[in-house]
């Protein structure tokens, strides 16, 4: 992978000036066309060895362009807030927004390769990383995003060179600190480590692009012309390509599915009820109050058709618990910052830290439901949501989150006496509108494609409790329950696999 | 994931009958059409429980369909062949070619799933293998394929019920073994290995689908229609739709490259030549021969411009071993069943055994060599072949065949010197052809994609020696060297990683 990166590529100061003046000016001009155009972020990791000019072309960088829709992130330790959630989070949260650059200085393969480097990580388990890497940034490029590899190689030989020369001017020599000159003794488990890694995450709709490091003029160079021309090249290839997908097919032969399995017609009277919700409230208040659940924490998601009873069920959930624990999350649709980000964006953003609730009324789900029922995404955009869901809560689980989630089923004869009941009542009125008409036409739309989602997104880890709403008593100390004897397994330390 | 599968769907004989009909005339209408387009395979996978019927579906399917353009392919131990060769040797092999369905009775699944039932690989272990799955998948379908996944499930009572009907028809009694009952013990353990595999390769491009297996009418109705389905979808849908890649970007600031930097003079007087090649003919007869070397296996690469001497160099080698041992295979233009299987097909045909040694004059880099520069492949598919190849080279080395890649460097002039002797020498004559006079004038774009070829495959495992070639005694014994200093780490047990 290193070959071409070690020839000494050399460019003069002359010939430099020359290109740079040609080269700033169209890369601005790309730059607009793409705030502009908002249709597509440009995702910029810049990596490589010590001493190799990342920070000096991340600088050229800010001088070429206009700094107003350039992004610099740089990651080293993780903070306190960053520790609590996973690992993915904080670069979820830096992602740029379409129309924008990001560059990222350090990524998510810089834990990865140093971890590697030092023994903590197995190669198996790189390999394993590396392949969640690999779909993390087929989602990028699903959603649209342009996303640039660049690694700056030096040699061993360069490198001692290049810490000399820093060392030797004033205006750098405080970057050259002993942990410099250690990096030069690990130079060749670095180039071992770092070939394999981009080797296996060489993939083709995000390739590495490997610059020799040792001179400025031709590294920054090198770095602005390929920017320049990949994202020329994209906005004329117009159109988001987007992965393969299998279309959906699933043939019925009866009418059994598995709501359809569902005895709607149990209930709970209402002393019993009472008595219930009184024993798995104290429990659940006792549970996250548990020291165990200070390393934990809970995702609990709601989904159901309208009327179906979830903001009650919520309400009792959260009666159990102090309100600086929870937070309950409300998805309507995206705002206007929500939609410049990958579809997941907006659901990252809450999740929780160690120690805490996130409720969802509504969730990522939505993609599958509403969005493919209305049309607001593409086939192909809701076909690879549901592996993007199951990555998405498998990231959630490996950090000690338990996600679970509720389908709660009521009949369409139950949802009309609802929706009348709601018209009739003043406090309710503002929770009846005309889409909640227009959705009970849909009802078997619907139907399909909850089942549609409980087969495929219903995981060991992460399993749907389908839950009988007719009788919302009943619903809510089924869901209660759940919820207690799934925390009751994970402070007791006994989490199934999936 | 196996929710709906436990519902217990049931289909009547009358309904059957009366489905069955119809479906069977769709089915064998799709599957001329599909032999008539010859645009693409069909990959049928029928796994799941024990007992859930696999058999009995593919037999219904053989009544409903051709048997002359339907294959089926039943994986149990693998034999010695297989064994002595990577481990996706026999599933390549057996690929369906473009117009025809193959079945498979046991697939790339079967044996991951049953190592991690018996507590043979770690959850690691499967992940990384469910990874490379997803990645030979991808491939199918960039390829063309269409990919079905089945999952018959039962549940651990329906599995029960279905062994001792079994047992109790004299017909189906000798299916029902002791392994079968001991199955049933072993079944908590095979749902939660088998949901963890599905859910990890449930790709859009590839996703299962899970068939309830109790009742045998209702499995293969909706295997059949399914099947069905999905042909009519995919033939209508037309083109292959294929992975998104980055367009090549790759700015030149100066005419270094790794070609440019070899010293082609380079050369060997006569004598020298003599001494050095007997040595390390001598050598390499010695280590083909080694009794390490029967547990491993060679692969060498020859590539360069017309002319360049790889016949030759090839001769030079092959005269230092036992024919029996050594293979050469020219790569010419595919053969018609080639060209109806994925790209690396013909490839994996070569793959030599254990203690063997396959020689290849020009390769599968004819992809991003001649493919690329006559445009006889898109963009998009050479794009992805340089990850492509890499996973191929890397299956090798896993399986204990080290790969040796040449390329065999001259200049135009001396190419121009060679031509010229050729036609001027009666047995050389049959060599030179009118395409390699056209050939030459294309000499930069061979070169650039050279350069690229060499930045994005040569691995740790499997580099690329770059030969000085214009004085064929140098290039020769460079390259017997090479190979003889490959083999002695190898037979020492210093094998290097990538």
């Amino acid at each position: 992978m290193f070959e071409s990166a070690e020839l000494g590529h050399q460019i003069d100061n002359k010939t430099f000036r020359k290109e740079a003046d040609v080269l700033r000016v169209e890369l601005l001009k790309a730059q607009y066309e793409l705030k502009e155009a908002a249709q597509m972020p440009v995702v910029l990791l810049i990596s490589g060895a010590d001493g190799a000019g990342k920070s000096e072309t991340i600088n050229t960088l800010y001088e070429w362009m206009d700094p107003r829709f350039l992004a610099t992130h740089a990651f080293t330790t993780p903070t306190d807030e960053e520790r609590d959630r996973p690992v993915m989070w904080r670069y979820w949260r830096s992602l740029p927004p379409k129309g924008r650059i990001g560059m990222f200085a350090g990524s998510w393969y810089s834990i990865p390769i140093a971890e590697r480097i030092d023994g903590k990580l197995s190669e198996l388990q790189v390999d394993k990383q590396m392949a969640e890497i690999n779909r993390f940034e087929a989602m990028l490029v699903n959603e649209g995003a342009l996303v640039l590899k660049f690694w700056f190689h030096l040699s061993k030989e360069s490198q001692k060179a290049r810490f000399k020369a820093m060392e030797s001017d004033p205006r750098t020599a405080w970057r050259v600190t002993k942990e410099s000159w250690a990096r030069l003794k690990t130079h060749g488990k670095l180039m071992e480590v770092a070939g394999h890694v981009l080797r296996t995450t060489n993939t083709a709709w995000a390739p590495w692009i490997v610059v020799d490091g040792t001179d400025d003029n031709y590294r920054n160079l090198t770095v602005g012309r390929t920017l320049l021309d990949a994202i020329k090249r994209k906005i004329s290839d117009g159109l988001v390509q987007s992965f393969p997908v299998a279309p959906p097919i699933s043939p019925r032969y009866d009418a059994r599915d598995v709501l359809s399995a569902l005895d709607l017609s149990l209930s709970l009277a209402k002393d019993a009820y009472e008595k219930q919700l009184a024993k798995w409230q104290g429990k659940l208040s006792e549970l996250v109050r548990h020291p165990k659940f200070n390393d934990k924490a809970l995702v609990l998601v709601f989904e159901g058709a309208d009327a179906a009873g979830k903001g009650s069920a919520i309400r009792r959930i959260s009666a159990a618990m102090d309100a600086r624990q929870y937070q309950i999350v409300p998805i309507a649709a995206p705002s206007d910052e929500e939609s410049a980000q990958p579809y997941l964006w907006r659901f990252w953003r809450h999740v929780p830290r160690k120690g805490r609730v996130a409720i969802f009324d509504r969730s990522w789900y939505g993609r599958v439901l509403v969005e493919r029922i209305e049309g607001f995404c593409k086939e192909a955009d809701w076909l690879r949501a549901y592996a993007e869901i199951n990555d998405f809560e498998h990231e959630l689980e490996e950090a000690g989150i338990a996600v679970i989630k509720f389908w709660l089923q009521i009949d369409p004869d139950e949802q009309l006496r609802r929706f009348k009941e709601r018209e009739a009542t003043e406090f309710k009125r503002f929770k009846i509108t005309e889409d909640d008409w227009r959705n009970r036409d849909k009802w078997d739309a619907y139907r399909e494609a909850a089942c549609d989602m409980v087969d495929r997104t219903s995981t060991g880890q992460a399993p749907w409790i389908l839950v009988e709403a007719n009788d919302k008593r009943f619903a809510r100390v089924k869901i209660l329950k759940a919820v207690c004897e799934r925390l009751e397994a994970m402070v007791a330390g006994k989490e199934k696999g999936d």
